[in-house]
């Protein structure tokens, strides 16, 4: 039985892509939102690996988001509010998300370990009633995953072994990574996070440790 | 209106005297479990002094603890285990606290802003069902308070200014440190923490924000 739990937030815990769009469309009402959404999105890991890579030094999501919407704002010809940027607060929990979470706490230590800042993941889980115990992530480490401090410093920050803490994902390479670390593994698919045309990370790609349907399945089967 | 109310928590939040000594007596029956608890204590400022100074590097509170502890037992003739040094994850929140921070939690970010690690202030968040937003203090700044360095450490986590942020203590000399470090302030007395002998912090010593009876007190002067 892992001690702490740890989860990717983006896609695994909320839905990225029908919030943002939300968002974009109260405010741009002329550009195709999804397609705004999913065009901000796919900035995400470019600017994080000119980090990871060491070409340039840690700065927090937010500040990354907030370049990104201007570059894709240009692409779409409009001009994006830099407060639309608050977006990324502001993103549904997947329905199963808070009840599982609840259910998870009673027997473990939750808490996010997410690319998002300190400062990010706290605004989003007042938002959504996301019930973590404490925020971790890719600012302890000042890092980006998947590079394995952001994994092992969650860990460090609670005091346990990575073989104690369990990192829970939609996406397989963040399982890789979390596995490669020492970490137990679970994986929890999200088949429309890119909406019905998504091909990536359907299923599982490895045994991981625990493969649930969604967060109360994982409740489920890590308690009988 | 502050956007978010940090914490002290050792005798702010809770109270440790009394919770510490109810460990001792349990696992050391032939001591004076609040004398050891008082001794205890008394350790902690010397060991984070040290760090503060810069003659020793960062050190988390839990490891300082641990060392206090076989420090105060060996002055007390006795060995004690080092499962002991958990005590200070379960100390009993006062009897206004829990109420006082759901209040507040309605309309504020809330987190501690301890000396005490992550690690330790998680575990006792899930203790005594503290339900701070995220967890902030000396681990983020690897400094100890009264640093200026560990409130601003609060607020940048945060991305709010100082001036956004309400430090909350029952400690004066934290108050001064935040106050300092531009934040603004709140006084809550806690006139038994040390036992009915107390003579410190029985009330303001200077005219700090807000001067509150009590975290319920505190959630209404803000919010009246």
């Amino acid at each position: 039985m892992p001690k702490a739990l740890i989860f990717d937030v983006f896609g695994t815990c909320v839905d990225w892509r029908t919030s943002v769009a939300r968002e974009v469309s109260a405010v741009l009402p002329q550009v195709d939102a999804t397609a705004f959404a999913m065009a901000w999105r796919a900035e995400y890991d470019p600017a994080m690996a000119r980090i990871r890579e060491g070409g340039r030094g840690y700065v927090p999501l937010d500040d990354l988001h907030l370049e990104n919407m201007h570059r894709v704002a240009d692409a779409f010809g409009v001009t994006a509010p830099d407060s639309l940027n608050a977006a990324w607060e502001r993103l549904d929990p997947w329905p199963d998300a808070v009840p599982g979470l609840r259910s998870l706490r009673a027997h473990h230590i939750i808490a996010p370990c997410s690319n998002g800042s300190i400062a990010l993941m706290t605004r989003l889980a007042k938002y959504g009633d996301l019930p973590w115990d404490c925020i971790l992530g890719a600012e302890l480490a000042q890092d980006y995953k998947p590079k394995p401090a952001v994994y092992l410093g969650c860990c460090s920050a609670l005091r346990l072994d990575p073989s104690e803490v369990m990192m829970v994902a939609a996406h397989n390479g963040d399982l890789d990574a979390a596995r490669d670390a020492g970490l137990m593994t679970a994986f929890v698919p999200r088949i429309t996070e890119y909406g019905p045309e998504q091909t990536e990370d359907l299923g599982p790609s490895a045994n991981w440790d625990i493969i649930a349907t969604d967060f109360m399945d994982l409740a489920r089967k890590l308690h009988s």
